[in-house]
């Protein structure tokens, strides 16, 4: 399998801090870590975003949040006023949740509208969909693909974490092969070892959703890919 | 233990039709469950509530929804302005997550501004506060309990059913204790039979939110208290 320095592999993670039960010292503890590791983001609850962005500036860390989570069947409304605001704190990635009930309905006008006024939303920002694969068949996550794309979003992605079920490599293919090269696809959820990081960059995603990037980016200084030190580690990025 | 006859029972239930995944054909099923069986209210998805309001008009079953649901960790704006939606859209009972990391973090004024804001914005409307017990100790549903109060809500709730624990009669009681004789506890979480519901009743609850209100009520007209028939059953009802 192709490896990834430390820092290429850095550059692709959103470090989640999204449980709802953390404490602000324990927030504080993880977006310390996401400094210390230099991830691309850190995914924040939105009542976090405006604290994240203060602890965060001059980090090179940006803040991102999520939207209508982690059960996706908020109003659109409600969703349009939770990005607004998140865009007011600080935020500059957007992890919206489809509405997955109108989704498996075959309601794709009420999805993509939904899509599209949290897109217009954030401006020029980020915006990924959460499809949440682990409550989808084949066809649904095709579609829900291709309805992230027609709503212009920037990024589908897998799952929340909060399902059951989190990102396979087969799922991230079909995602990957259902969206144009404009978009980009999202692994999250489960993503917890640099062996599993490199095995869903290698499916097609170019960005990974992860409570564990210390961990994985241990692993990647060390090159343990599963035991085995390969000598692909970027010593030189600390 | 006391029974409670099937109409007063029936009167006491929000019947629960809240999983993400669920299809138009699916919340329409349960829509006709609370009909049939006259429930207080539905709890809806915050996207169902104008369906909802419209299929069940006319049958004395109110809608109610979820706010910043299941996490709590919505902004205070979103929070209210998903509430103002569902306002519009028909609702009448409105069920908030407390800001869980907030309340964890000792934030109580955030809290409790957080719990003002949507019980303005429903007006008159019933405001119902989920602590998310599971995710708490006791010294935090105490607590939980009382800024619910102090934010002006009608009732302090146990559980989402999400969070993999949901009501117990001993944090029911807890929670009865903490608050005034104005406030009411509604048992939400695990409740899926009538022993269950009596349970709750008698541990102070005056609400309960449940998926299983057609089995509960079916079990309370047979008297089925666990097995025995204890003759207390309203056959008049239907």
């Amino acid at each position: 399998m192709a490896t990834i320095t430390e820092t290429a592999l850095a550059a692709t993670l959103d470090h989640a801090i999204l449980k709802p039960e953390l404490t602000r010292a324990q927030v504080d503890a993880e977006l310390d870590i996401a400094a210390q590791w230099r991830v691309f983001s850190v995914c924040v609850r939105p009542s976090d975003v405006a604290h994240a962005a203060q602890r965060l500036a001059g980090t090179g860390v940006a803040v991102g949040t999520v939207i209508g989570f982690p059960h996706g069947t908020t109003s659109t409304a409600g969703k349009v006023a939770e990005a607004a605001q998140a865009l007011a704190d600080g935020a500059t990635e957007f992890d919206m949740v489809v509405n997955i009930g109108a989704l498996r309905s075959g309601f794709d006008e009420v999805v993509t509208a939904d899509i599209r006024a949290v897109v217009q939303a954030t401006g020029l920002h980020i915006t990924k969909v959460i499809l949440e694969t682990a409550l989808l068949n084949e066809e649904e996550i095709v579609r829900g693909s291709t309805l992230a794309e027609v709503g212009g979003a920037d990024f589908v992605k897998t799952s929340t974490g909060f399902a059951g079920g989190g990102a396979t490599t087969a799922h991230v293919r079909l995602m990957r092969g259902s969206v144009g090269p404009r978009m980009q696809v999202k692994a999250s959820g489960g993503v917890r070892s640099y062996a599993d990081a490199l095995q869903m960059l290698a499916a097609g995603a170019t960005r990974l959703g992860t409570s564990a990037s210390g961990i994985i980016l241990a692993e990647a200084r060390r090159g343990d890919q599963g035991g085995a030190a390969l000598g692909a580690v970027d010593n030189a990025s600390y």
